[in-house]
């Protein structure tokens, strides 16, 4: 029946997806701050329509949080969904093929910023919810809580769920924002990283200088920058902060056995990337490297001239946005603050350095022996015919172990996306096939979950 | 009488160069194509006002040549003026106190792009030649050639000295784009350094990938791009490029004394740019390490994500302008060739590379055992009172090796800038003392330089 339901409204629930993505709700850029309450309001909306008892605009000291609920029956176990309706900046748009914010339908896949991440992932949940309530299959209560700060680091969130611990209350977290081996492989992911978000600026002299008067004999630093830079990882992968591997929680033999033995084809992710060489930590294999290794990335590099043609300045300033990867049992305050005493301590006599931490976030690892997991994977294996393998994502959801701290909430983490997917990358786009089939599994997951819950 | 039309003159003087200040001739973006030849048009008007026989716009390939002469007497010694109109980009605008393009002054000095560099020093020479016309002291033949590409390279100049030989006879070149010691210390610039400019790619993944699915596993093109700048010089600021000293002209001991009894307080130095320490090439006091050491700075550097806020994403490209400031006898060419193929070989297997060379110029010396120098040496006596030191400066007139191939002249560098104008930087500015002085010291040359060719 609700199978049903979904299969005979497929159209309308693209079309409503793509007035969705058509709204540009980047939460990093306050130019945006508009569209993104535009957006809020497009979920509030969305959440009444599909039948919620309640769905409110939650106003924050940043972006707003929708809150929507159903009580079937105070009963019944509850299922908080979380999501997120901002997306991450869309530039550089001249390597778009089609505007980020037009989505368009090509091979099958939505092209637009936040089809997959993570508007198109939470949406699923609403159109889910739609579709049990239309056949009376709701099995379990229902909240939903969309935040549209997660591309910037979730700080009101946190605040919203420190004071509404009761109006949250609930069985289990569910989160669609993570990604599947591939669609005949379907995976649920129980490991993230955590990440630590750092911005600095090194500082010559005083002003940009002629750099045939002054290059040679003042410290350029840009060039300084690099050096720094280049010391922060050594020739084997390991970053040099240190202190920084002190809690990384080392997997036991056997635990690695299992996770390299997950389906991986190195060559294939070469071709598919266009690189000669992989390039990471000594000792470890690429799905542990992005797995449960931390690792330290500059996310953007920019100084002196940039413009067209040729300026022959030696620059006052040079600056890059790094970010580092965290794992089990490392703590994103404290490597922020490992990282901005190294940062100042390796700045030579000539320049003067600032770092500023944007945002972070702690890793998580998920129980694979609850009944939420096992609701999860029957879920998998109704709708895709396939048992789901559990694997370790590298990217972070930050709020994951904020749930488990304060409202004492595990989390199942039932991503539908593919690594191909381009997000935070020119191109995101989400298949048509990911997100019908999406619908249908978490539906599914709402039965299981009432079904072993009243069986236990 | 020449000197007291100057005096006379002064605010008619100071309005002209601030009209021409106000047109945004950036010659390096192709955006202000029609306010460069707006500037050129300025110059030949001023120069038939000024008195000029013809004043005429040469096409070129790029940006249009101002040619002008006033022919005197054949049998009078002929000056050639060079200099531009060009001015160098604006940018950044921010850091400007006020408007590039509209000129202020301010405790007795000229702000705007190209106050100094070089529409300043160069409009001196017209104001002077006006000066000796009104008041018939006129004493040698003169001919300008102002270009609108000394920023870009002078890639159409080249051209037209070459085709343009017979026009362009004369006794020596005389330039104004250089500093003097102090507004107390006048010096005349007899050594220059040359130039190779290039801009570098570097290329991981094919596209932008999320730095936390992606990060730890692939290369960052940005973290490649740092470790390849950093092994560019070594610890004692040595440039590693194969080759790259097999050629440099090294001074004698008693050379290198004369050098170094220049005038500078290190101090002082470090204080005005708000520096600790200074930085360059082990062995080499600082005044060395711009006047007769080759150097290396990166003039520019970008990728990934440069916007507001924070973007977990790993880069596909990384970008830096790299250039090279090179001394007798290295050759602009063959250091170019020696860059491009060390880059290319220094690249590990998991990015490609690519540099390609913006401009270049060649170094020079100018002889100071010459009536043309003894001629500049007894202007600046007379109108400074002090007999200017000859000094060498860091920066490059790529064109001044090309005068003497190709016309087979020698070039007088009577500058009148600062190292404190801040050319190429925001708030570049002219003391209005040295537009002045620089007017009546160039009339002088004129005179002394007719006197001692009478002589010899």
């Amino acid at each position: 029946m609700t199978k049903e339901y979904i299969d005979n409204n497929r159209q309308k629930f693209i079309d409503e997806l793509i007035d969705l993505l058509k709204i540009p709700s980047v939460s990093a850029d306050s130019k945006f701050k508009g569209n993104v309450r535009q957006a809020a309001e497009y979920v509030q909306q969305s959440l009444l329509t599909a039948g919620a008892d309640r769905a409110e605009i939650c106003e924050t000291e940043g972006h707003p949080i929708v809150y929507g609920e159903k009580i079937v029956d105070p009963q019944l176990p509850t299922i908080l969904v979380y999501g997120h309706y901002d997306v991450q900046p869309a530039d550089p748009y001249e390597l778009w093929d089609s505007p980020p914010f037009e989505p368009v339908i090509k091979d099958e896949k939505i092209y637009a910023r936040g089809a997959c991440d993570d508007k198109g992932q939470m949406f699923m949940h609403i159109k889910a919810f739609e579709a049990m309530k239309a056949t009376d299959a709701l099995a379990c209560n229902v909240k939903f809580m969309i935040e549209g700060e997660e591309e910037v680091g979730s700080d009101n969130l946190e605040v919203f769920i420190r004071e509404n611990k009761e109006k949250l209350a609930a069985d289990i977290i569910l989160i669609s924002d993570t990604a599947i081996i591939a669609n005949d492989t379907p995976s649920i992911t129980v490991g993230l990283r955590g990440l630590s978000y750092m911005e600095v600026e090194v500082t010559g002299p005083n002003r940009d200088l002629h750099s045939g008067v002054y290059g040679g004999a003042v410290a350029n630093p840009i060039n300084i920058l690099c050096e720094m830079i280049t010391s922060l990882m050594n020739k084997d992968g390991h970053i040099t902060i240190p202190g920084f591997y002190d809690k990384v929680a080392e997997l036991s033999g056997p635990e690695r056995e299992a996770m390299n033995a997950a389906p991986f084809n190195l060559d294939e992710y070469k071709q598919e990337l266009d690189i000669k060489e992989v390039k990471g930590e000594k000792g470890y294999t690429t799905l542990e490297r992005v797995g449960i290794r931390p690792t330290l990335d500059v996310n953007g590099i920019w100084g002196g001239y940039t413009g067209e043609g040729a300026k022959t300045v030696l620059p006052s300033k040079a600056y890059a946005k790094i970010s580092m990867r965290l794992v089990p049992n490392q703590d994103s305050g404290e490597i922020t603050e490992l990282f901005t005493q190294h940062f100042q301590s390796i700045a030579p006599d000539y320049v003067k350095v600032k770092a500023t931490p944007h945002h972070g976030g702690e890793p998580a690892v998920t129980p694979t022996d609850s009944v939420a997991y096992a609701a999860a994977s029957a879920a998998f294996e109704e709708s895709w015919g396939k048992t789901p393998i559990p694997t370790r994502d590298g990217g972070s959801i930050p709020i994951v172990s904020l749930f488990k701290e304060v409202l004492g909430l595990d989390s199942v983490l039932m991503g539908f996306g593919l690594d191909s997917d381009a997000i935070h990358s020119p191109n995101e786009h989400y298949g048509l096939f990911n997100y019908m089939k999406g619908i249908e599994t978490i539906a599914m997951f709402h039965k299981h979950f009432a079904k072993l819950n009243s069986s236990t």
